[in-house]
């Protein structure tokens, strides 16, 4: 647990590490905030959660910034309003840094003698931090794609990708466990665990790639209406939308590397959950139900899992059957967002080791493209 | 074929009966349509779909109305903007309904010697025109409902209603059959037919009631946003949601009988998703799956299934597994609209008899109020 | 009087006898009214300004009504929101032409007999009644602007026009006087009477017309920004203007009698003050103040000066010194909209005759394009 | 010359001196700009306007940094859209302090032989920093009142006010020269100089203070709808407009030195000229004429012309007559505003010592509410 702490609190100050504190201050659009505000948010996490109801004595860093610092827990009391986050230019970053130095502290006392419950909510708090650790990353990279500079995050030029030969893997269905059997740490979405009845179907080994994607935009896929959800063509239409969020008129993509080629081997991302069955569909194939990929994330010839891109699922995330938030404040973690939005399985390039599961359940609206987000095919 | 054809058609110009040219011409908001489109567009799907390719001869009424009646077939050419369908105060009413005559005198030409597809493209343009007839008059009220006058679109005071005792029917859960069978008319949406696995659960035998709702909103449901999904809190602040759609300030209520005393033991209706959810939670329940819903609406005791009110479930609207839209126009039908709409099951006191099912998938998104829809509690 | 007031009463029924009861009921933006609401309303100011203070034992109509037809007079109570005046189904046509009967026979009962304050509310709301009676015809011609259909309110073909040879007459400057000197009815917003000193100025003996705004289009005035306010090239890019608003897209024009060829000889129409002052800058001229153009509206040679557009000038929309509003509700008649909004001068062919003077003041925002408006240039 | 380049030049540099480097990132709403672009947008001025077409051999810093400064002239090319510029992280405020050294040293090599065109031009720059020095404190404050910490830009306590007695100053009216005569730096939109026609009226010495418009809000002017224009009352509705912009709840008030108490001699500021107005209409006065403003602010007793706010008038922005733009790119520095703008005179705490004169003209849109914008009365 020490150590889960330390290195969770310390790879979220790596992260920022590249960024100045002008970088720290973007925020590009509602959905997405400041790299400051990450750094604080997941610290007050920390000290609402665990330091007042657990370290005697404990005195909060300062009083005004619970309200700045609270996202979106109403019972918590009032809070800054979201789209506003880049407007914080005080606090400081420096002085962000110095509240995470003094939770830091007195986490590092607690500790040693934390009540069960408080490790709890620590161990909550780490797996909260890590959530941030990919938000900052795609906020900050939203924020530098509006910049007409497309400043690089990281100045390395990117990997060269190699993508395994497509195959479709064989499932019988059947009846399938889904959900987290409580060993080791779960969100509270991923459970209760329980059995689901699946039909037979095929998953592709791999994500879809930048080349396959490219085909697709060249036979005209973003101008025929019947490729697409009704909502999807509409967002096409309104947005304007011609290729993935990052892709440049001129060929090349913007990513954490910066402005580069386009690799054909690389699989597609920053795709809407619209594009992604506009795709699929075009392909002659479908996007796999949460249950589906879960149940098929284990077959032998399963590649890029949880390392490249999160991979849209036909499945909108709703609660598990005998699903109940906890009391208290952090049952507002999960539950209320259930509507409206996709279920995404795996992992991405920006995903901190150890985070995601097979039964880690992301999820986001279907318009979302500003995320690492990508397709793997079912039929 | 007969039968259903001409019934329908009647029952739908009997449902514009009482209203003026005036009132045939309202649009109140972009989703709801004048009554008068709707007149026209379920003509035109006749036309379109069956005069033009199975009748030799027949000529286009007015080659300028497609254009106009015209709902969302993107394959079938531009179309007039939806929100301004009320803007169309030419063709007149007087001109809808002759074109109405004539495309019913084609299809009686048609109909000794029609060729099976057309038969069945006809059943289908029959339910088409019974799933309007429904809008229809939802639309005609909530337009009246934005009139200061709120005029009564049948002055027959309404009817009393008779609420059974409250219980909960048990269902043991397991492996059971999903979807129409084929046996008879559905929409390609009930299908495929297929098997889910449910776990044991209970649901109640009746709707939730006026008298029921008003507790919740006398015990402050409407100011305690723990009860609430995020996007459905944040719809209660923005519009200033305080009670269902069609409740007064002063208790009465708004309906098809015009403004009446609130009927304790009638169930509740023109509630959004949201407030279905929220009400559910401070009652200690939930929503049924529309699998839960198709499963248990057979057992004894199960009232008000589908003469009330339509009835949300947790379930949002996807494709079932291997679903796939037929091809051509008709594959628009329903396949595009599955992201970000929650299925409703039953019927209501709208619903043409014989037009439901117990596979029938109805579906709105989750802010929609003007709908007959209510709650039936799950647990 | 009691010719003045039949009369007007009379003209706005034969405005409105083309009109379908359907047509009557439209209302196409929230700037623009439905016909019967206009009829209603104009009625409706004769009942509150004149009848009920002044007939003794006069009974309003209907008591919910004046809620509805109050335009937007903050001190006669609330009103039913603009932009929903064409939700209004019922009172149908027919009810509010009985409303026009009932306060015409009041009206008449009174006449004999009335006191002098209540004569000059008569001759107001007559005043008063004939700029709606321009603004009936502006918005209906709007409202069939957006059916496709594009319906002719006259079937009719349009008259043939003859412009006169372009000439500058020339203004010497100097004192001159302004405003209306009351001899005879005037609006309040025309006084005081005051003088004012111009600069030598000269203006055009006529109108723009459609042949020399075609010129400007196909120089590409409609794609360069140095011509046009700041305001106005934002409005160009947001809302894609590429010609008058009622000019069509194959070169024919939309108006009172329908879709017919464009006549290079007659006024240009339907424009916005910026697409006025883009041209006035193309021609290397500019508009006249308004002072400017009642100074100049009586030297000869001064042709089209109220029968065929309205001319935007230079001037916005502000009282004149010493001007302040009357007492009571006519008090909110014309001052409360002094900000944001540019003066026209002259009369249209849709003014009533008798209507307009040398010293009128009508007044638009500058996106307004609905309206008989053009241009005159000056230099 | 050379004088007023330099310390032009520092005083920009020495406002921003209080800010972080994020704070100079903040951009709050559309119409305000972070401090950095305005450092960098007047450096752009000079570079574009003079070094590049007359410093032989000149190199513009970065190509790519034209686009990013450009505020809105059209014949220099596109860009970065304006409710964007928060969003620059890079170039860093470091990047562009030097920018500004490189542009000052390109200037200082340029002054000794400059040319007579580049010389009015150096002069213009100037002006033009001064313009944005205002605008760069009006900015940052608006932000920072967006933050609930509510920093202060200045730590030092607000100076105590004392407002004179309040007067009346007589102006017998007559002809009056109005505008710029030439004579020393004017911008474009102060000429020609003419004369103009004024009836007798009399102005107040002083502004209204704070104390006076504390007695209107406690007199309910923010309820009353017939002290406001319609727009007016629309934005007190729409916004909830209830006291000046920068008034607390609480009683006290936000401004340059923090949040203090309110002191009741100091003139009322952040005022719209919506607000100007209505309480000018419950105080039994009016608004001033831009050309009375200019005829009386030489009288004897007139006070705070220019030290305290900007007075709003009774004028809209337009041209003085036989006013036209410069050719060139300059030409677009005024004129296409001159429309939709109320025109405010005087000067105000914030204008650089030496910017205004009697014949300036500041111009915002009437709902404007983040400058230090007041009242003077007339009648
Ligand atoms: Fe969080
Ligand atoms: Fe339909
Ligand atoms: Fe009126
Ligand atoms: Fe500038």
């Amino acid at each position: 647990m020490t150590d889960l702490l330390r290195a969770t609190r310390a790879h979220t100050l790596a992260l920022a590490a590249p960024l100045s504190d002008e970088d720290a201050q973007l925020q590009s659009m509602p959905d997405a905030s400041p790299a400051k505000w990450h750094l604080a948010h997941t610290t007050w996490f920390f000290e609402t959660m665990v330091l007042t109801p657990y370290l005697r004595g404990y005195c909060v860093f300062d009083e005004r910034w619970p309200r700045l610092f609270n996202s979106y827990y109403e019972s918590l009391g009032p809070r800054h309003a979201r789209p506003q986050r880049g407007l914080l230019s005080r606090p400081s970053l420096t002085e962000v840094k110095a509240y995470r130095a003094h939770v830091d502290a007195a986490l590092a006392d607690l500790l040693p003698h934390a009540p069960a419950e408080s490790r709890t909510l620590i161990e909550l708090g780490c797996h909260h931090e890590q959530q941030h650790q990919e938000l900052l990353l795609t906020d900050i990279l939203h924020a530098f794609s509006c910049n007409p500079l497309l400043p690089a995050y990281d100045a390395a030029p990117p990997p060269k990708a190699a993508a395994p030969e497509q195959a479709w893997l064989k499932h019988p269905g059947g009846i399938v466990s889904i959900g987290h059997d409580g060993n080791g740490f779960a969100f509270d979405n991923e459970g209760p665990c329980h059995q689901a009845l699946l039909a037979p179907f095929e998953i592709s080994n791999r994500l879809v790639t930048c080349g396959e994607y490219a085909d697709f935009i060249d036979a005209g896929g973003y101008r025929e209406p019947l490729l697409w959800l009704s909502d999807g063509w509409a967002m096409v239409q309104a947005q304007g939308w011609q290729r993935p969020a990052y892709w440049l008129e001129d060929g090349r993509v913007f990513g954490p590397h910066g402005v580069h080629a386009m690799d054909p081997n690389a699989p597609v991302m920053q795709l809407s959950f619209y594009e992604a069955c506009a795709y699929a569909e075009w392909a002659g194939a479908r996007l796999p139900t949460e249950f589906e990929w879960e149940a098929a994330c284990g077959l032998p010839g399963f590649a890029q899992a949880a390392d490249q891109a999160w991979q849209w699922t036909r499945s909108s995330y709703a609660p598990y059957p005998g699903f109940r938030p906890a009391a208290g404040a952090v049952g507002e973690y999960n539950g209320k967002f259930m509507v409206g939005q996709q279920v995404l399985r795996g992992g991405s390039l920006a995903t901190p080791p150890g985070h995601a599961r097979p039964t880690y359940r992301n999820f986001f609206p279907p318009a979302a493209r500003w995320q690492f987000s990508g397709v793997r095919l079912a039929r």
